[in-house]
């Protein structure tokens, strides 16, 4: 059966600079009643991936300071309301707020977005497959706001060992035509549904996804298959 | 365990126009190994609704005929590049070509969205409880592309029973501080995470999801929720 199983690992513990992130990822996973099989996709939050590699800064709680912040991090600032600014990263993310996040940090302090989250991912998965000689995928994930709907979703910042996009272009219909517009976004539909079982405040960073079509692993970056380039969009 | 789990029905019923599309559904359920309990969530495409609600043109395959049925079904051209065109439609989504579908359609045809996705999720929720005396959600689903991003992901044209935005406004993080950005677009998370177990080609367009928060089921409308008025976006 074409079935897919997500479950949030618990896991309280506050990340700080330096942390071994796979330790702490096991520590959760030998906590739950969940083993590591190959071809799960582990899903992580790109603000414990942060933390970890140390993308904490000093805040001073104004909105003067935020805005400091927030422009230091990205490359375009495409729009401005109020405190808010839709901005290009230097990844090449168009976000709110160049990703600057004060949810869930130590007072007096913001987290900015990892300087590479594709190679963050390859570096939890090779580390997965050294210590406990599984091969899984891995998705670091951020919430994003979307440009014609209301509500954030989770994306993906970040992979590897699962094909960002899957191409059916040049696959058939069912009346043996070819099919239209038929590039998924594979790893944002990870991320998102992830986070459908990550509580949020809960502070809770992983999660694991099973069952996922096998067609699904490969290769493949975000940064190289998912951003679009500036002068690829319609809207920039 | 915080658990979410996804099953794709298998259904190869080609739906036609004036179809009961509920009893479709029931014979895919009947032939599978599920049963719908309280609180699953059922995911059904849009075009297979828009196919039963006899949203269907005929099409004579050229491109000059494709625009003129796309721009009959946009009330607003926001971008043209080469046949493709980025639209607004009746609903206030934001879509390629307004949503007209050319692939896994009859020969000559074209399936338009349906009128009123959160009217047909409605009625097709209605009929689940009337028939199986059954609380189900209903989510209908279709494939967008995104501004930023490439690649399509799909979201939630309509929803019944299910709350589109989980609203974390007010909601205090880990460090008791209001968090921020928290409006999450559940159907849309929902829509593209059935999306990850839905085989185009194969045509199926049901699939089931169990497990969801029980705080995520609600009243509200896709349509009054997640649709970004003009004036709110950014973008337009």
């Amino acid at each position: 059966m074409n079935e897919l199983r997500l479950v949030a690992l618990s896991c309280t513990h506050q990340v700080r600079a330096g942390d071994d992130l796979v330790e702490i990822f096991l520590s959760a996973l030998n906590g739950s009643s969940c083993t590591l099989e190959d071809r799960d996709v582990v899903v992580v939050t790109s603000k414990v991936v942060a933390k970890a590699e140390g993308r904490v800064v000093n805040f001073d709680g104004t909105d003067e300071h935020k805005a400091a912040i927030v422009e230091g991090e990205a490359v375009r600032v495409l729009r401005r309301r109020g405190t808010l600014r839709i901005t290009e990263t230097r990844h090449g993310f168009v976000n709110a707020n160049a990703g600057v996040d004060l949810s869930n940090t130590d007072a007096g302090t913001a987290v900015l977005l990892p300087l590479d989250p594709d190679r963050s991912a390859r570096a939890f998965r090779d580390a997965l497959r050294y210590r406990l000689d599984v091969d899984v995928a891995v998705v670091v994930t951020d919430t994003f706001g979307r440009v014609w709907r209301h509500g954030v979703t989770d994306v993906a910042l970040g992979c590897a060992g699962v094909s960002p996009l899957l191409d059916l272009r040049g696959t058939l219909d069912g009346n043996g035509r070819p099919l239209e517009a038929t590039e998924v976004a594979i790893v944002d539909e990870i991320a998102g549904a992830a986070n459908l079982v990550l509580k949020k405040a809960a502070g809770t960073p992983f999660a694991l996804v099973r069952g996922l079509d096998p067609s699904f692993f490969g290769a493949g970056s975000v940064k190289d298959s998912i951003v679009r380039s500036p002068t690829d969009d319609l809207f920039r």
